[in-house]
């Protein structure tokens, strides 16, 4: 069973969703996540220059309540994008009767939303279907579950995560979910993710973890280059876990981190894992390069790349394409110092073929999950990119989304 | 018929084809292109740090002899990059043996190579078709059909392109040929082109020709982002029109520039609508940008967007993934100012929808040519970036290369 165990749900949370009409019934497309009580909140947002109004919304909801939010209301089936100052209405209203059904201020309110672009947002539908969601809402695991569900838009699974550490004798649990595929380059029209801690944190080191895991996991994938105008990544901290409150980055803090890492890396893997048409998932690790940021920069190119996407997608150890991308990423090194591995087998050793068994390398190209590793010889700077292949199911999922 | 009339040909060049054994016979795999005197002769390259032996074995023989060339060898099948000392022996073997045949200096023979990276070349192959493939060189429209096919590689068809100018009262030919798909982006393992023409010039404007108008054409379409190691555009000039010699940039200048850049545009446009997997080609025309510069990085971010590519293969008008791509462009601009077009109705107006009939558009998107524009409307800056759709067929092609 897809599902957390019910010991894994941190204290002060509770989870709905329903079917509000936005996509074909029985598809839940509106959950809601509910502190019971006010909880502190930390997020971070897409970059791209095209935001969705309910990103513009909750940033500046956030700003003015992020100590004291009561609840994240998200639909799928539209994004609320590119839809003018009917869009920040139909977001903002959204919000207000949430905060009607109850009792709080709308700046309490937190707002996504995932699916097409450009079209107007039936926001009565996500109206009239609050008071049952409100009403819906409880503390279980199948409730957490159906909130997995109403945000999925071609996911082709729920994706959740949980994890716990000590902190001053008490024990926190954290739990996440998240949908769609990507934070820096991500997939369809939305990553969103949600996670949900009992921890009592202070608002700024809640932030500071997010800050500090959130490159090396959400920000490390990627699936098509494209990044979306609604990504969202939230972190809610109850309190209700009652240890005392980390208000430095003490040994606490690294705990407590080290448990979100942990989540965060977890959904980051199973959206490549569930990249639209994906089949395997694929770790670019550069090693030996000027430095971490220029390894990076080498990763990501090779992970972008169509020609290396598509060449996993045909298990085919073509590692020439993987040299050629490296050699367009824009840094310096040189090509006859570079060995690459795939899948555990050297194939490139100082930027020639290194003879290998084409039968067993493509063999482990089939794996699910395929390690390459790069090493320019150029330093001590290294970096980890995850990526998915290139299929003609993601062809035929994009070429026909909206018609 | 697929191929030039004789009157085309400029005076002064030679061509031959032959099979010798890289792919499979009867396919085409060795081209030469002959000149009779040593020509002038200009050429740009891949910007890729790693280069194909041949690419640098040209760069060097062009600086020693660029005023002198006599022949261009090119074979498919196989990229002789990533190949070590062993390639660039190849590479430097393969010039000897075509001089020795012309009683030449090897710097005056310039070598391309298109194929499979990282598999060593087998060049004894090339070097006993030598013979054979210079004793076959013809001046006529059948040997320049077969040069034309055998630098084929994944290349669904030959694609040539001729035009005529005059320059003190001569008639001055260029007849340009070319494979693949990009030159900045280009498809496959290369993009190779060759122009040659009976004009009399000077070099160095020769190469400020080239110059001028390769931004506009080669380096201004896209198919899949990577950048080839062996990306080589070469014009060679015989003089034998015996117009005055070009030395100036004055009105004969601008005349063959345009004469050139009118080549290599049709070049670049059937490179694009034989792109891997295309059935269209898409023109993104971005407008109202802060300045030039800005407009060609928005219009390259929209032309290069898996979202958007995949959409234009299943003639979606899902327009709002043209402004998530202009949004992530890193280009400052206004969203709620931005208009779009597609297929020359307008979609999106001030950065919402602007009514239109979706299956009118659709229809409008089934067609070969898709002319888009983006206006910003925040300045003056315009480019134009040629593109294609991206499909099944692609993955297809580019999933099993080499295995």
């Amino acid at each position: 069973m897809n599902r957390p165990p019910e010991s894994a749900l941190p204290q002060g949370f509770q989870f709905a969703s329903v079917n509000c009409g936005l996509r074909k019934s029985p598809n839940l497309d509106l959950g809601l996540i509910l502190a019971e009580s006010p909880a502190v909140t930390a997020g971070v947002f897409t970059q791209n220059l095209v935001k969705a109004a309910p990103v513009v919304l909750t940033q500046s909801h956030l700003r003015e309540a992020g100590s004291r939010v009561r609840a994240v209301i998200v639909n799928s089936g539209n994004a609320n994008c590119a839809t003018g100052a009917n869009g920040m209405t139909a977001a903002s209203n959204t919000a207000k009767e949430v905060a009607r059904r109850l009792d709080c201020s709308p700046e309490q309110i937190l707002v996504s939303s995932t699916g097409v672009i450009g079209v107007p947002l039936r926001v009565e539908k996500i109206l009239a279907a609050v008071p049952t969601l409100v009403q819906a809402a409880s503390r279980s695991a199948e409730s957490f579950d159906a909130f997995t569900h109403g945000i999925m838009t071609t996911d082709t699974r729920p994706k959740w995560a949980a994890a716990r550490c000590r902190v001053g004798g008490k024990t926190i649990r954290l739990l996440g979910c998240a949908k769609g595929a990507g934070m820096i380059h991500p997939n369809m029209a939305t990553m969103l993710s949600y996670v949900v801690s009992d921890v009592a944190i202070q608002r700024r080191f809640l932030q500071k973890a997010l800050d500090d895991v959130v490159g090396s996991t959400f920000n490390a994938i990627t699936v098509d280059g494209d990044t979306s105008t609604n990504d969202t990544l939230l972190v809610l901290a109850s309190g209700h876990a009652e240890n005392p409150i980390i208000n430095q980055a003490n040994k606490d803090y690294e705990r407590f981190v080290a448990a979100l890492k942990k989540v965060c890396h977890s959904l980051a893997m199973q959206i490549v894992r569930d990249g639209e048409g994906a089949s395997h998932v694929v770790e670019i690790e550069v090693r030996g390069a000027p430095n971490d940021k220029d390894a990076a920069q080498v990763a990501r190119t090779i992970a972008g790349s169509a020609l290396v996407k598509t060449m996993f997608a045909g298990a085919d150890p073509n590692w020439g394409r993987i040299l050629a991308a490296a050699g367009r990423s824009g840094v310096k090194f040189d090509p006859h110092r570079t060995d690459i591995h795939m899948g555990g087998i050297l194939a490139c050793r100082k930027g020639v073929e290194h003879p290998f068994s084409e039968r067993q390398a493509h063999q482990r190209l089939l794996r699910e999950f395929i390690p390459v590793v790069v090493n320019l010889r150029a330093g001590k700077g290294q970096a980890r990119i995850w990526t998915c292949d290139f299929t003609t199911d993601y062809v035929h999922i994009n070429a026909a989304y909206r018609t």
